[in-house]
């Protein structure tokens, strides 16, 4: 995860040892050797590994993402692990960032960083954005909903060329609704109401968007 | 879950409650008060919800399943959170019955039960069997792979209609080698090598099965 990092060019403040641990190279980092039994203190796994480092968070602005691409907007996404899964699934598919907004886990999130399996270092990420921001900034923004919204399309079936931001929002609760989005969309699927998780639902809009800007 | 059971039919022949725990109804069962603090050593949960119920398994054989179906194998997946997904990727794609091979992870670990968030309940499984066994039993074999295999095709540009199983392979070794398929496809995707697991993997080749399924 460290080397992760590093290849992404990551600047890496520092790292902790635990005895036996070995540092990663690649970067300058100040090293400090901890005693016994620190690590497992500190770190926040129950079996962590022997290293950790401290690394300078990058954080983009709606400003800074390029002209052409496409973005996934978590909306109000509470879990860890979905969150981390909707990082990967936007990185594999080409997304230029990945906007959370305000109500959303926390990308720096220990468990978001890890189930992110080193997405979050290949990947920009804006938060703290109310969907309206990301209106205003260009984006046609397109909803994913379970619901029946008025004028909703498969996705596979919607346009999803350009410059779009698709939203996936909370597990329980879905996206906000306090907003307009230009198009909604949804998974048609076999099965009971909920046997499709929004991380699942992120990885199949992903791709198919994907499918679409390659198309072009 | 134990109502997910219920509701799919599942024979449920004990429920074990905690102090303040309520049995679920909808099924004839036999029931037994636990006094304080024997849950929490029964459970494989660190906070175990007030309810135990022992069903009856049920399990599949390859020569059960109805002649129009199509399948999903996992082969040597080891993680049970990825075999989760694999079984609700597969129940809302609509896949008649997911099959797992030898070295696979078993359907019914505690894990995978949670994490499969009842599909295990709603779809069949048929766990012991080899890909030979597959290809005897009239479907036509689709190999995934992050490697380039011979032949090996876009997903989203093979054949997945009529009978096929699609078979996704273990998390660092990829699926068994020994046994010809009738066709290899994988995943386009940007980003690093790694950035698409089995779990995400499973998700998208089954909706575009799905996608085939329905367009005939």
């Amino acid at each position: 995860m460290i080397a992760e990092a590093i290849s992404a060019g990551w600047r890496i403040e520092s790292q902790f040892l635990a005895p036996g641990g070995a540092r990663v190279f690649g970067t300058e980092s100040d090293i400090y050797q901890l005693a016994d039994g620190v690590m497992e203190r500190a770190a926040t796994t129950a079996t962590p590994q022997p290293v950790i480092a401290i690394a300078e968070r990058r954080v983009s602005t709606l400003t800074e993402l390029p002209e052409s691409g496409w973005i996934v907007v978590a909306d109000r996404v509470s879990d860890p692990g979905n969150m981390g899964t909707i990082l990967r699934s936007a990185e594999a598919a080409g997304a230029c960032a990945v906007v959370l907004t305000n109500e959303t886990v926390e990308a720096f999130n220990p468990k978001v960083v890890r189930s992110s399996a080193g997405a979050l270092f290949h990947v920009p990420v804006v938060e703290g954005i109310e969907l309206a921001d990301i209106a205003s900034a260009g984006f046609r923004l397109v909803g994913t909903s379970s619901h029946h919204q008025p004028g909703v399309v498969e996705y596979t079936k919607a346009d999803l060329s350009g410059r779009v931001a698709v939203v996936v929002g909370n597990e329980a609760h879905g996206m906000s609704l306090d907003i307009n989005v230009e198009q909604w969309v949804n998974i048609p699927h076999f099965g009971r109401g909920e046997s499709l998780n929004v991380a699942m639902a992120a990885t199949l809009i992903c791709f198919e968007v994907a499918q679409q800007q390659a198309a072009k």
